[in-house]
């Protein structure tokens, strides 16, 4: 058995062998630090999807892996200089973490770009309920728990912001993961599908909208003394207009501007190309700067940076999407595992002992929160579906992805919840991303038999 | 008309107008930076392609103009924290810099991707000789025009390294523009064309080896007292070799390991698919690690990292193009604008008064140098061409690109060379890359006629 001493020895061995990295050329340092941190993220990646898993499991699990398994003193977080030294917190490197939340800013911009407005206008009054149901069940279950949890455990004074970041994590359904099951299921075309992917999209813009509301508090409360309402105010009216002002774009501005050119007449008559990019300028270079920018502009503000690259990203939604899609794909797969790196990186196992039963409540009350909401919300607005189809759609709407840990991340960073809260979003996202899946398919070919395409 | 004063007025109004983004959190300051930069470059690369230039030269030029043109004390690089201040030079901020350098990385890891070693066997011994020629004369040429300067202009004892890396920039042909211009021409097919897209791969090549040489001579030189022959040597010997090792794989490893599942017996007899992804595996990660750890290795090696990233595309360009392109194509979107800005960034025109006659030599010693070569290659190898053969060969060798640029800028944060001469050689790509565009259209409509697609 190895002992805590030559533990000790390997550790340093370990730290003097990465030495030369820290030492390197500025660049030098950068390559060797994305190149190792890149295949690591990709070795698991494979890994996790091979075992029928997400690959962003994987990511999250070696950015895990690399800032908290430790030998010694040596993690390899810090041998690479992009993370927090157990002994010496001054190890750190920022290009590292600016990559990363280039990485998220991107990953936000191509979640907008699903985010068609024209679908939104198509969603049923089924999908818009359940969305609704399922922002506001799940962000009152949250804040009350952990409202409870400062108040009766921790006796943090900070309960207010601690709760409105947590139960703001938890009101994002993952589109990107349902919509992958059940187009394997090969239910895409089932009614219950239909009202998922609809809630999905609405619940998207809904969480933005919370996430603007719950920063607008917080950066009221905590730069003023005591709570200021006036600030708060108006803090809330600007992320509100900011947030219209890009939707009216994309429910007038943006169709009226591009039906001008869409429908013209051509040699061959009255041509109409539906969604085609109408102008002779590269549609690519644009949507970048409307990414860079609106991020830019909504940091200014006093906003979360992804919401205005969610924004962006539904600006270019509807249109051109063929010709974006596939360059965004690129720059996401150099830079949205960095961010998921980064994401398990920032989870801190040590005392995460003391958390384990909010954890399971947190997850717990996650799960019910959607499944409640979803399962009442079919039953409520659509007197033709049943218990089945509303037990589908709950189980649908229960998935967390990304844009819950992103709200974690962003709470985290501004110091708005604690390092413990942080890495209990973590898990529970991982959690429900993992449950859900098969429970989904179960619960699909109970009804419809066994119709997936790949058996 | 506006007095001095009333310049450094204004300067000081837009330099506390830019103040608050350098008091802004890292991540919305980089947004902010690389949002107004992007846009700049954008903008500039537009503008000039309408008016049939290059937009690698918009950038360039957008660059220039973000780092010179100054109104008082204030410049756009150094407003944005991202260039040095003419009366504070410690403002400056590395994460841009990182950025650009990624984005020469990733814009060599194309180029190499453009140059298969399959071509390359199927080159003739034509184009072959005009690459070698046209490596070797315009390198002999610039180096004696540098160490004549040097010794007799601004006796620098540097003369040797200043002479090796400004030769070095001289000698690569700039492919990317050669071919869209033989393309927008019409005449792919013609021998002339053949012969110089053939040249231009084995150039870039040749232009790799002959880099890895230089700074491995830099490199043995400045760490030593005095020349180090033995040291010089073993520099030389393992840029070589890391060269060499790498062309093996591309000659024998990759063939003969694609070739194990290229031909394989399916339910529909035996399959050949040529250049096909031979693997489940998605190519893209693949390409991406491979790139960021050879040039992490070149690095580490004491070579540039643009050749590590070169090599790194060569491995990767028989096969998988199709579904790598595109998505190296967004990241490049991304990062190589940010380079080309860079470069324009570095070019100083204070001063540059002085160099107007050295750039004139520079850019007639490459054109003719480049041209010699051509033309001499041709009418010495096949018998069968003529003079007007080998005129249009020549001109179409001349101009030079991205390669020579990155090569200088190589140089000059070595400090291999001057800040000057580093801007002569910026200017003596872009002229070139301006003048050999109609150059070349004349001579083909004077032996084809007016064959062009688009008249």
């Amino acid at each position: 058995m190895i002992g805590l001493s030559s533990l000790i020895v390997i550790g340093d061995f370990l730290n003097s062998l990465f030495a030369p990295i820290m030492d390197a050329p500025l660049l030098e340092a950068v390559l060797i630090q994305i190149f190792i941190v890149f295949l690591l993220a990709r070795i698991f990646a494979e890994l996790f999807v091979r075992f029928g898993m997400l690959s962003q499991v994987g990511e999250i699990m070696a950015g895990i892996i690399i800032a908290n398994l430790a030998i010694g003193s040596f993690t390899l977080a810090s041998a690479l200089g992009i993370g927090w030294h157990p002994t010496d917190p001054t190890v750190y490197h920022e290009i590292f973490e600016v990559l990363a939340n280039l990485g998220v800013i991107f990953l936000l911009f191509t979640v907008g770009m699903e985010t068609k407005f024209c679908d939104l206008k198509a969603v049923g009054k089924t999908s818009f309920t359940v969305a609704t149901f399922g922002v506001i069940l799940p962000f009152i279950l949250g804040f009350g728990l952990i409202v409870a949890f400062d108040t009766f455990v921790t006796h943090d004074p900070n309960w207010l912001v601690h709760a409105l970041f947590m139960a703001a994590a938890m009101v994002a359904t993952c589109i990107g993961m349902t919509a992958r099951v059940l187009n394997e299921l090969g239910v895409m075309d089932t009614i219950e599908s239909k009202i998922i992917v609809g809630a999905a999209v609405v619940d998207d813009i809904l969480t933005m909208i919370v996430l603007a509301m719950v920063i607008s508090i917080f950066a009221a409360q905590s730069s003023g003394d005591g709570i200021d309402l006036i600030g708060m105010g108006s803090s809330i009216l600007v992320a509100v207009l900011f947030v219209a002002a890009i939707m009216l774009l994309c429910s007038h501005g943006i169709p009226k501007a591009t039906e001008l050119k869409r429908c013209r007449l051509t040699e061959k008559g009255m041509r109409c190309q539906e969604r085609d990019w109408p102008w002779s300028i590269d549609p690519f270079p644009l949507a970048m700067v409307a990414c860079l920018g609106l991020s830019a502009l909504a940091s200014i503000i006093g906003l979360a940076s992804i919401i205005g690259a969610f924004l962006a990203g539904m600006l270019f939604a509807e249109f051109a999407q063929d010709r974006l899609e596939s360059k965004f794909k690129g720059i996401n797969a150099l830079l949205v595992p960095l961010f998921f790196v980064y994401v398990g990186m920032r989870v801190q196992l040590t005392g995460f002992g003391d958390m384990i039963l909010l954890t399971v409540m947190v997850i717990i009350l996650a799960i019910i929160g959607k499944y409640v909401a979803g399962y009442l919300g079919v039953l409520w607005t659509d007197k033709s579906l049943g218990k089945e189809e509303a037990n589908i759609v709950g189980i649908g709407m229960s998935p967390r992805g990304e844009v819950g840990i992103t709200v974690a991340y962003m709470g985290l960073t501004a110091a708005a919840i604690t390092q413990e809260m942080y890495t209990v979003v973590v898990f529970m996202s991982i959690v429900t991303a993992l449950v859900a899946p098969p429970w989904m398919a179960k619960a699909f070919r109970r009804k419809y038999g066994d119709i997936t395409k790949h058996t």
